[in-house]
């Protein structure tokens, strides 16, 4: 089977959602196993100024809940962002998944070369479809996942390249 | 033009690279302008137990110069791993860039079930050639970029979404 833009797309968005729902139920194990608030997790950061745990984990799911819908050229809805414990990023997670699971191969299929713009800062970006999903989606969807991913290793709970990779 | 197995690879590689250098030199200027000895940057990790920033350098490289081998169908040299700075680690980028760029699309394109066995740990997977790109080198060269990103970041360098990003 060719590469097509929906095999870049959804299915390697499940496959990372599923990652980081398994670094995250690490996370609130560790934080169980040694009597930790586990906030102090949700709420942790790498640097003052960069953005929590908990903050990763939402725009993980934006960017792969949007990224969907614009290669399919449609909506999406609005996120809160109200997440402030593990349970609660759990279900993020799983309203996202269920939101990916309402895509066909055949909408996004062919979307190579349609109009994709976004806001970026305060910059607006026009991308095709193509670079959209490769230098825009995919990076950013790592970004966050390696984000949260090294908050918590950073913090103690035991994770490894196989975490990240869900191998 | 549809997407391929080359446009998914090469292209995004050399431009992940061209990222990775310049958040290295935003670490190197970082260093020099507080008088940082710039090893202790390199030699920087986020917990005592994970691999210094000059590690992640250096498997960043050797992920995107074996995928782009592996998907050709080709050999790849072996690395000696000793940059210790820098300007060292600048070269290896540039010689990975080298490496890049002699490969063209005609080698890369239809190797989507291309099977593709490489040692992890003390396993041995088999992939097509597809999810060898899109669940082994992609994940694996955004985690080591992201990790080097992070260990500069969480050392009080500079950066931001839009450097890792490129844009």
């Amino acid at each position: 089977m060719p590469l097509s833009m929906y095999q870049a797309s959804v299915p390697v968005f499940v496959r990372v959602l599923g990652v980081l729902s398994k670094v995250l139920d690490k996370g609130a194990a560790f934080a169980e196993a040694r009597s930790i608030d586990p906030s102090v997790l949700v709420n942790a950061r790498l640097a003052p100024d960069m953005l929590p745990l908990s903050r990763q984990v939402q725009i993980a799911g934006d960017m792969v809940m949007r990224g969907a819908a614009r290669l399919a050229g449609q909506e999406f809805p609005n996120t809160a962002d109200t997440e402030k414990t593990f349970p609660e990023l759990q279900e993020r997670i799983a309203k996202t998944l269920r939101f990916l699971d309402g895509f066909t191969a055949a909408q996004i299929d062919g979307s190579e070369e349609r109009n994709i713009t976004v806001k970026f800062g305060d910059r607006s970006l026009t991308f095709t479809g193509q670079d959209y999903l490769l230098n825009f989606v995919l990076p950013n969807l790592y970004f966050h996942v390696a984000a949260a991913y090294l908050i918590l290793r950073h913090n103690g709970v035991e994770l490894g390249k196989r975490d990240f990779l869900g191998m």
